[in-house]
């Protein structure tokens, strides 16, 4: 059993990879903390990244929303003089309608997820890390930005001081992620190539969540977002500039110090394996760009590879 | 200035002639007792259609929903293994999700739909009956039926015995309608070619409506939905047949006695001409199958003529 933690794009990627080798024996314990309400509609864009995704209906494109997506939604909310800056599809828009009307229903996100999941035909678990609202706020020198105004409506432009996750103290995991952590079967648990600071940092950020983690003693596998000095997606590279941070894979392994016991980055970066290894990780050097289906099954492969040779006691 | 009582298809093409020879001069009372919730979102089918009928985007085919309608979200709400029963386009998704938005936003129905038809170009009034939640039951040998599992559900196939319309004790009119039926200047109303039972029944049994009507002092024209034993479109003449009675104009004026003053059936029902002037009603014999938005306005100058001439005193 292997636990993933993910964010997005990169985060589902990986996650795929995961889930073409050991389908139901996959966990993804998804961030929520971008989650937000959009024309009354609760929208969860990285459960939704994931569950396209394992799911084989992600856009390849975009790296977001379902493929061959049609926008007449989104045309005739703008004509009736609706928002639209939030770029909702209609094939997307069904996920969220069906969602809405569960959760109202009374029914729990992560119920919801599940049933969704099974529709599209994914083996892997996929779980949001609370039913409780965590929102992610950005703070900046313009003032306090919800996720979604700074990373859709102001397309990260915006430089960032700091972030929050409003909710997080009163939020719990779920049942179903505390179980995930604590099964007597778990391999090892993986940080996927996520932003560290928006997509992580809330999963792990949840009460209790960075115990059970400590408390699972298998290894715990970080895979890098950043190769040589940039981001793969996303704005991960520029936050740690804005932050006065330098943007590489040290300073993600440096945000994970603690908790991660192994850490992937990219052959490019290989110069500052020897800074890694000094945090206290074991570092393993390979290719994190996945281009393909096939790069996410090689790097998921060589993830678990290396996870297990870091679970055997040393000298054995 | 004229008020015209409408359903759906018929009464919305009629309501789309008055408006293109009066324009901000007429105020169509729409039913509402049609709406119900559909995946949480509330839906108002004669609004709607009523709506994008004046507004120049209803699907001349079908005669409800948007012209160049597509389905994504439809197939993949089928696909998540949500309801397909009730049709909801991409487009016409877009008035349903703006409208529940801003009925959770505290708005009235009435305001939501004076800014879509604002959006939407029309210079006609379009006004819900209410408010307030009125909702057509379908009495059947097999039960009673909410209107639209009756009509879409079921294809309108059950005999039905009789209707009820849930909510109507308590609800009111708007104060638009009621300012509406008693402006000084109001010339005529107009009942459409509606369903009599479940079109304009739901609108004249408001509380106080039928007293605004005869109150009002204008003549009251209906046009029949009938022609030659058949409805032009829905099951007005099927529902006359299952409740006993003859599917005629004839049996349409009889439902009207009392209320309206002038009735409009088409040539082909001449010889029932002496059996609705024997209620007390003035009849005008024409063509009323409305094929084109030419034939909308003919019929409409000839409904306005045709009041206009019963509003002068005998005689003068």
């Amino acid at each position: 059993m292997i636990v993933a933690l993910a964010g997005g794009v990169g985060g589902a990627k990986l996650a795929e990879g995961l889930a073409a080798l050991m389908g139901s024996d996959v966990t993804v314990i998804v961030n929520t903390a971008d989650d937000f309400e959009h024309l009354g509609l609760p929208i969860s864009p990285d459960l939704d990244t994931v569950m396209y995704t394992l799911g084989g209906i992600a856009n390849p494109e975009a790296g977001w929303g379902v493929a061959g997506e049609t926008w007449g939604f989104l045309e005739q909310v703008t004509r009736l003089g609706g928002p639209s800056w939030f770029r909702l599809g209609d094939r997307d828009l069904a996920t969220h309608v069906l969602r809405s009307a569960a959760l109202r229903a009374g029914a729990r996100l992560t119920e919801i997820t599940a049933n969704l999941c099974h529709r599209l035909g994914i083996a892997a678990r996929v779980l949001p890390m609370s039913d409780d609202a965590v929102r992610t706020i950005v703070h900046s020198a313009e003032g306090d930005l919800p996720f979604q105004e700074y990373f859709v409506g102001r397309k990260c432009e915006i430089p960032v001081t700091g972030f929050a996750f409003d909710g997080i103290e009163k939020a719990r995991p779920t049942a179903e992620v505390e179980n995930a952590l604590r099964a007597p079967d778990l391999e090892a648990i993986i940080f996927c190539p996520s932003n560290p600071f928006v997509s992580i940092d809330p999963i792990i950020s949840l009460p209790g969540v960075r115990q059970l983690i400590a408390d699972a003693g298998v290894p715990v596998v970080a895979v890098s977002p950043i190769i040589d000095g940039a981001a793969v997606k996303g704005p991960a590279a520029k936050m740690m500039g804005e932050l006065g941070l330098e943007p590489s894979p040290a300073t993600v392994a440096a945000h994970y110090r603690g908790l991660v016991t192994g850490f992937v980055m990219d052959s490019a970066d290989a110069r500052l394996a020897p800074t890694v290894e000094a945090l206290g990780m074991i570092v393993r050097l390979t290719g994190i760009l996945m281009r393909d289906g096939s790069d996410r099954r090689r790097l998921a492969r060589e993830c678990i590879a290396f996870a297990r040779s870091i679970g055997r006691p040393i000298g054995s």
